[in-house]
This record gives structure tokens, C-alpha cells and sequence, in this order.
């Protein structure tokens, strides 16, 4: 086997959403892909079109350099992976896990792997898997810089931006964490407001519009914020929190009015009202890090 | 004075930074703007630019067919408009409270308008004080249709979209509502994931550009679920809500491990339970709107 085909293999373990959309990415760029997932069954679109199957976890590790694992989280990659079977398997070469999951997870896994002899990257998937293969995939990676390097080939073959955060293991994770923070609490209010919405007579289809409107503001609203929390400045000129706080109070009164809970968005306006409490009314809602920091 | 002139005059009623905005762009259009505001003082840079002063807010009313107010909230703008001199003065011309409120306040405000004789629109800004006068600007209207066609070239001079929601007085007010659902809880967990970088080393500025991504990714995936929600097919095929729930278990794990509290988390992760302790696992995060709007 030429040294370049040996580069361009890899294993996908982990045939959920993700996993089939990583592994019909390597595919698609000719790379020798071999898949394995704990409930059989999920190969079978992959396999027709070129994917190599695998009857075990370790004959699929064993059969690339390369082993790719994305799985729900690192429980379950930890019961897939950390049987002596698989470990040995794993020895010599290289794991990359896409799961994600917290930091710590991320270093213990390190440690696991600096013990069996198992060269280990981390990382995060940052897009959704309809992205994954095109130029909208946004990877994170983190670990050991000649790891990242070598393996590179392979992984452009997914397409996307991949951006190296450095050699602490844990790097990929705290992004995601903080990524993953903001996505699924703005899905969550959106899910609200789609609720809110229905009640007082608007379809979806008819809030869309408008809600790709809030979403196409939040990206240069996030970047221009981030200065004033690094600075410390927390400027509410252009929008004090004062006001933020009075239109909070307006979702919740109108969701509780169509009998819709509105957890997510009392917690949101309580965070509010302490900071206005303590005498930031002017500030913008950047005074809300400076709250939620102190220790 | 000149049908013309009299069409392109207006009254900007409140100068906090959405109402100096406004006027400001209501300046750069060339319409003769007069201004007012509560508190003194505010109006000194548009006056320098060519706005005139009131010393009353009837004075401010008089001197235009239009009036534009834009203050916190309802209450606010009865304390401005009630008071019977004032109200006197709008009498024969036309109000368009461009405030934030729930759609109840715009429909009481509409009652009392009728009773003094008074045309009133109501609507609703979806878009930074920064966007104002710029095409990135963002208007919903509801009301008398009109109304809106009379009023429309002098709203136009905001710039921006301006779109009519229909005759329903309170419908600006509702789609407000909604995306300012979306909005605030989005902001909070920006405001939290960047508690939560900062506790982990990364800076705001460091995140900053991942989560400009997080925000561009936001509005595709808003308009592809919304269909979802209308025909409750709420698809989990890409990214099952037993995968997000463990990802938000993540976060509040990491939060809270560092101090951070995570109650909006907390409160999305809990519906996220229910769903998936309904049996609906495998469904999407769309599913929530469902256990929302149940009753
Ligand atoms: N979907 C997205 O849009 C998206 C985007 C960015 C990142 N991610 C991340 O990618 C990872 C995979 O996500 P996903 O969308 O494919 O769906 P998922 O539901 O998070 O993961 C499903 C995969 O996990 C496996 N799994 C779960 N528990 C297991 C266990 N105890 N032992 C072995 N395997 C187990 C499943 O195997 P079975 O088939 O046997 O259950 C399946 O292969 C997650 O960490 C997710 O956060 C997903
Ligand atoms: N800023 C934005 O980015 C933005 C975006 C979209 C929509 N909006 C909406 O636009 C409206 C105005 O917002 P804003 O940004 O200008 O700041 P704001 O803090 O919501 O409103 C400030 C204005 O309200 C006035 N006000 C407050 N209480 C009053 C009372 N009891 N009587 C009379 N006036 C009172 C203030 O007068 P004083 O100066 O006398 O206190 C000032 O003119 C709000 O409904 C807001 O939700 C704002």
C-alpha cells in the first residue's frame, strides 16, 4: 500500500447525522473510507457507494491510519473505543474525535490516549451537516500542532474552513462549548417565538422572513459588541439595557397571556434586572459578562 | 405653506438613541423635523443640524401632520400623549408609535385615538439605531392601509424596508414581540457563552469571529425549520433534540463548573427533556414549539 493511499484512508465511527454526512464528504473526495456504527444497519447507504464496511469496531479502526469518531458525546465514544480490543487496534495511529462534549473530557481522553501509544486530536463541528463537504463547514481543531499538520489532507477532504486553536487539548471543546451556548440558546428562542407567534394568528412561514432578518443582524451585532466586554466598557448608547429589559418584560407578559411558559426568557430578564438593580440601567446588555463573572 | 411641504414635515416625539435616529434621518432626507423629548437637553445636537425645538410636546405636534414617537414603551408614550392639551393638538393629524409594546397596548392606543380624533398607525423598528437611514433598516406597520400609503413617503425617508402587516393594529406589535423573543435570547446567550470563553481564556474578541459564524448559520436554519413548525413534521433526521440536549447538558455543566450560573440553559435544556421524556427524542428542537403551544 503507497504511503499516499495509506494518507488518504480513514475510519468514521459514529453513523448518526454527522458521521454519515463526514464520511459521504471523504467519499466524495476519493478518500478509502471504512465505517462502523453500534447499531448495524446505518452503513448500508455509504456502503453502495463505496464506503468499506466493517463487522467490529477494531477491524474498522485497523483499517486506516486515520480513525474519525462522532459520535452523541465521549460517554459513548469512551464505550466504543476503550475496549482492549479496539485500544490495541488504535496503537500506532491516529483518533480524531468530532464529538462533542466538555473540555475535561477532551483532556481525559489525551491522557488515555498518551498511555495506549494512540496519537489524539480534538476537535468540533461548528455547522450543520448540510454543510459538511461545501465551503460552509467550520471545523475546530486542537492538540499537537505536527498531528494537526499531518493529518490536514484528509481532513480538508471534508471540506470547510478548519481552523488550528493550538496545542491545549481541551482548546476545541471550550469553543464549542461557547459556540454551542449561543446556537441552541437563539434555536430555543426562536422555538418561543414561533410559539408566541402562532398564538396571536402568524405562521412560521409568515415570522420567517423576518426572523432570517434577526438572524442576518445577529453576526455583526456579536462582532461589534465583543470589544466593549474585552474593554470593559459595556456601552449602552446605542441600546441600554434599561430598554432591553422593558421589551423582555413584553415576551414574557404576552407569552404568559397565550399561556406559553416563558422560562428561558424570565431567566434572560432576571439577568437584566440584577444588572439594572445595581445601578447599570445606562449599560448596554454587555454588562451582563461582567454579572455572570463575578465570583 | 404647500401640500408639499406640509407632507414632508414631522414630529419626532422622544430622543432616546432610537428616536435621535430617527430624526436624524428624517434631517438627512430633508424633511423638517421638529423635536422633543422629556428630559431637556437632547435635542442640542439635531437642533444644530437643522431640527426645531419645542418647548412643549403640544408645540412639538402641532407644527406637523405627522408625529413619529418612539419612546420605551406605552406607558411612556401615554405619559407623553394623554394629557389633554396634548391630545387636543393631535386632534385632525395622524401618530404613528413606533415604541415597543405588546400588541394589547397598541389596540388600546388605537381606541383612544379613534375617540379624540386622532388617525394613528402603530409599528415597530427590527433593526440597530445604527441601520437607521441606511438600507439595512428594518419597519413593520400595521393599521389604516391609508393611512400607511399617505404617511408612506416621509416614513421612507428612514430608509430601509417598510413593510405593511395589514389592518390589524396590533400585528406590528405581535411580529415585534416574536423577533424580540428571538433577539434577547439570542443576546443572553452570547452575553453567557462569553461569561463562559472567558472563564476557559478565550477573549471576547477571540470568539468573536466563530460566533459571527454561529450567527450566519442562524438565519438559513430559521427559514429552513420554520415549514417544519407549520406542518408538525419537526424532522430530527440532521440533528435529533437527544443530541442537542446533550449538548446543552454540556454547557451548563461547563458553566456551572466554573461558577457560572446557567439559568437560561437550564430552563431550554428542561424543554428539551420534557420532549424527549414524551418520546420524541428523535424529533428535532422544532418539536418545543409543540410542547409550547399545547394547552
Ligand atoms: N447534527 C448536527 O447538525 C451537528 C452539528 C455539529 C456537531 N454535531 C455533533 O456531532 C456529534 C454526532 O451528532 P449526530 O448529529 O450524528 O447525532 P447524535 O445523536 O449526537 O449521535 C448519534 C451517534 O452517536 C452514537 N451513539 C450514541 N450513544 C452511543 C453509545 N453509548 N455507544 C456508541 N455509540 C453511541 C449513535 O449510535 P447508534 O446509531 O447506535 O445510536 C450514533 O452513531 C454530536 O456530538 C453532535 O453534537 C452535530
Ligand atoms: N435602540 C435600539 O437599538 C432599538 C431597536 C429597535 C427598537 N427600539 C425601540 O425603540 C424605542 C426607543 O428606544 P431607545 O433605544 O430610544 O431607548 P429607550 O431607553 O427604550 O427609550 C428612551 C426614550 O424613552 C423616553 N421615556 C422613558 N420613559 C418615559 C416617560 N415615562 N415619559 C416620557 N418619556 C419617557 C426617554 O425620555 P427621557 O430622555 O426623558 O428619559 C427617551 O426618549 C423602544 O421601544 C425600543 O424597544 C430600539
Amino acid at each position: 500500500m503507497s504511503s499516499y493511499v495509506e494518507q488518504s484512508a480513514v475510519t468514521v465511527v459514529g453513523l448518526g447525522p454527522m458521521g454519515r454526512a463526514l464520511a459521504s464528504a471523504f467519499l466524495d473526495a476519493g478518500v478509502r473510507t471504512t465505517v462502523w456504527n453500534r447499531t448495524p444497519g446505518r452503513d448500508t447507504e455509504l456502503i453502495a457507494r463505496g464506503a468499506l464496511g466493517a463487522r467490529t469496531v477494531e477491524e474498522a479502526v485497523a483499517a486506516s491510519p486515520l480513525t474519525v469518531v462522532c459520535v452523541v458525546n465521549y460517554d459513548a465514544s469512551d464505550a466504543v473505543l476503550r475496549p482492549d480490543a479496539v485500544t490495541a487496534a488504535l496503537k500506532g495511529r491516529t483518533l480524531v474525535n468530532l464529538s462533542a462534549d466538555i473540555p475535561d473530557r477532551a483532556r481525559d481522553t489525551a491522557r488515555w490516549a498518551a498511555e495506549q501509544g494512540i496519537a489524539y486530536l480534538d476537535g468540533a463541528i461548528m455547522s450543520p451537516t448540510t454543510t459538511i463537504g461545501t465551503p460552509q463547514g467550520v471545523f475546530l481543531h486542537s492538540g499537537p500542532a505536527e498531528l494537526y499538520e499531518r493529518h490536514r489532507p484528509v481532513l480538508d477532504a471534508l471540506g470547510g474552513s478548519h481552523t488550528y486553536l493550538g496545542e491545549d487539548i481541551g482548546r476545541a471543546a471550550a469553543y464549542d462549548i461557547a459556540l454551542l451556548d449561543i446556537f441552541w440558546t437563539a434555536m430555543t428562542g426562536y422555538m418561543h417565538a414561533l410559539a408566541v407567534a402562532k398564538a396571536e394568528g402568524i405562521t412560521a412561514r409568515e415570522l420567517a422572513p423576518f426572523a432570517e432578518g434577526i438572524g442576518a443582524i445577529m453576526a455583526p451585532v456579536f462582532a461589534e459588541t465583543a470589544g466593549e466586554v474585552d474593554d470593559a466598557t459595556f456601552s449602552g448608547e446605542g441600546n441600554p439595557i434599561s430598554s432591553a429589559a422593558s421589551t423582555m418584560a413584553h415576551v414574557i407578559h404576552t407569552s404568559e397571556a397565550h399561556g406559553i411558559e416563558a422560562g428561558v426568557m424570565r431567566a434572560a430578564e432576571g439577568l437584566a434586572r440584577r444588572v439594572i438593580a445595581e445601578g447599570h440601567g445606562a449599560d448596554g446588555a454587555t454588562r451582563m459578562v461582567e454579572l455572570l463573572s463575578r465570583r
